[in-house]
């Protein structure tokens, strides 16, 4: 090797060193919610969910690491705050007016718009996972109620479909909860605190997003809410982003706001957080609630215009935070 | 009276005239349809429909002349289809997998976005009334199943929630479809044809949407399309237009499509038409069946990428057409 040779060769070893040290960790990006509302007054609560936000967190950031799927992630996520009683969504999900629990729950793939939802289930500990089996086994996107249940007989050898008796869901706090509503015959403001969502972004580029609730206390039965319908709770498209959805439900159905955030970036260029603080801070549509979001290109968003929203957020870029209340 | 004083009364009444004359007759349009898929092949069913088509419209522009509102006009017109056997709503509903049937609607108001909507009820004979009464009465926007039922047992002295048992809405010729699906396991490709749905733009300036349908031909119990999802099926704002959908409803759901049209309009200035047109003709996202839509301008809109779409449409310019199929 003469020297010219040598030295071209250190040059190129020099050379990939540096593009090896200046390429970015792969990209990918996490955002959480655990309802918005009032913030819980006590330490134990706050401490509790703060808690069970940094789990469901490092368990999201380290499956992206390893270059697991969006989808996989979300659904990993919230099974964590569905398992929970920190969070109204399975263990821990409010009461309804007969006394029992109904849970809703969707999830939705950025890549194709492939989205899966189930309504008033009963008995299915993890809906997220039952969602996604709608999504991907069947070519409806929502079963609701017993019909949801059937479907779920479906899968008594797959242990992400686990049974429980609805007792299974009840909490001291929450039945506590119902009392109150009932007694003061009005709804308490903090009703949807705890409903459950996350978004995804993976390094493979995709986005995914799940939400998953008990609903409203003391809700009428057979009341479905945002959370299982794509397009009002939750969304997600490559092209613009991943939505996911807390508050009063029925103001996201009918001002189809998980789609509207996708639609004022599709349609006017909006930036997701201009798209997200407009519908938030709506002069023309009341929306009352949270919404968190990524964007196609990574960039997280977390809004609410209730006293607080539980929250978390974390990508790679090293961000990483987590937010039990204002 | 002096010769300048009546000049100027002979003028004030010429000029009242004239401006009575150019008055344009109060504005309202109308249009309905019943089902895209493929068309009727039998004569008879033909000019069933036709005739019920006929019958709706007339109803609808009788009460949009008379001045009355949107909202009253789309509940009398869907009723109408709701009581024909020839279109899949109400009487005359597809079977589901479990040989009975469960019927979805939606409501909406233009004014404010408020909407009402049930899904899976099997005993209200005319779901698209109960569909309003969730709207004004309570404060939810969709009631399924068994409490859809519970709540329309409060109004068992209310002449527009009648009951009947399921058996009502069965005919023959929906029995034989079921077993053509059956015998053939799959889905056949008329199964959307007869759902129903009417958006009226009133003399008031107000627009209203409406959708009834039966669901899917053997669908799994349970299972929720779009016509009882806000946004999905049915969309309704005074500064956009109102919308109501056919088609595969799974397609309707995760691409928000009624929501999208009005998006469309507000966010890029497209026209009702282009609007309606590029969503049918989407090259991303494949949205199957039909859309009617009036903008609150009143253009009417009704187009469809299916075989045919029964549809009808009139408005205060004279307009004035009924098809059965293409």
């Amino acid at each position: 090797m003469n020297a010219r040779n040598s030295l071209f060769l250190l040059f190129a070893i020099l050379l990939s060193v540096t593009v090896h040290a200046d390429e970015p960790p792969q990209k990918y990006a996490i955002v959480i919610h655990g309802g918005a509302g009032k913030s819980p007054s006590s330490e134990e609560w706050k401490r509790g969910r703060e808690n069970v936000l940094n789990v469901a967190l490092e368990t999201g950031v380290k499956l992206l690491r390893s270059e697991k799927s969006s989808l996989d992630t979300v659904e990993a996520v919230v099974r964590i705050l569905e398992d929970s009683p920190y969070f109204n969504a399975g263990k821990g999900a409010v009461f309804n007016a007969a006394g029992a629990h109904e849970l809703d729950s969707t999830m939705m793939d950025g890549r194709d718009r492939s989205t899966g939802a189930v309504g008033g289930v009963s008995t299915v500990k993890n809906p997220v996972s039952l969602a996604r089996r709608v999504m991907t086994d069947t070519r409806h996107v929502l079963l609701v109620t017993s019909g949801a249940e059937a479907f779920a007989d479906g899968y008594a050898d797959d242990s992400m479909i686990e049974r429980v008796p609805n007792s299974y869901f009840s909490t001291d706090h929450q039945k506590q909860g119902l009392e109150r509503v009932q007694k003061q015959q009005r709804q308490a403001e903090a009703d949807s605190m705890g409903t459950v969502g996350c978004v995804a972004l993976d390094v493979h580029g995709n986005l995914a997003a799940a939400t998953s609730t008990g609903g409203l206390t003391n809700k009428k039965y057979g009341r479905i809410g945002d959370s299982p319908i794509a397009g009002a709770g939750t969304f997600a498209d490559n092209k613009t982003c991943g939505v996911s959805c807390t508050g009063i439900g029925e103001d996201f159905i009918r001002n189809a706001v998980a789609y509207d955030v996708s639609a004022r970036m599709a349609y006017r260029n909006d930036s997701l957080d201009t798209a997200v603080r407009d519908i938030l801070n709506g002069k023309e549509q009341t929306v009352r609630g949270g919404i968190i979001a990524i964007s196609h290109t990574g960039e997280i968003v977390m809004r609410f215009n209730t006293e607080g929203m539980a929250r978390a957020a974390a990508d790679s870029t090293g961000r990483r935070e987590v937010h039990v209340s204002e």
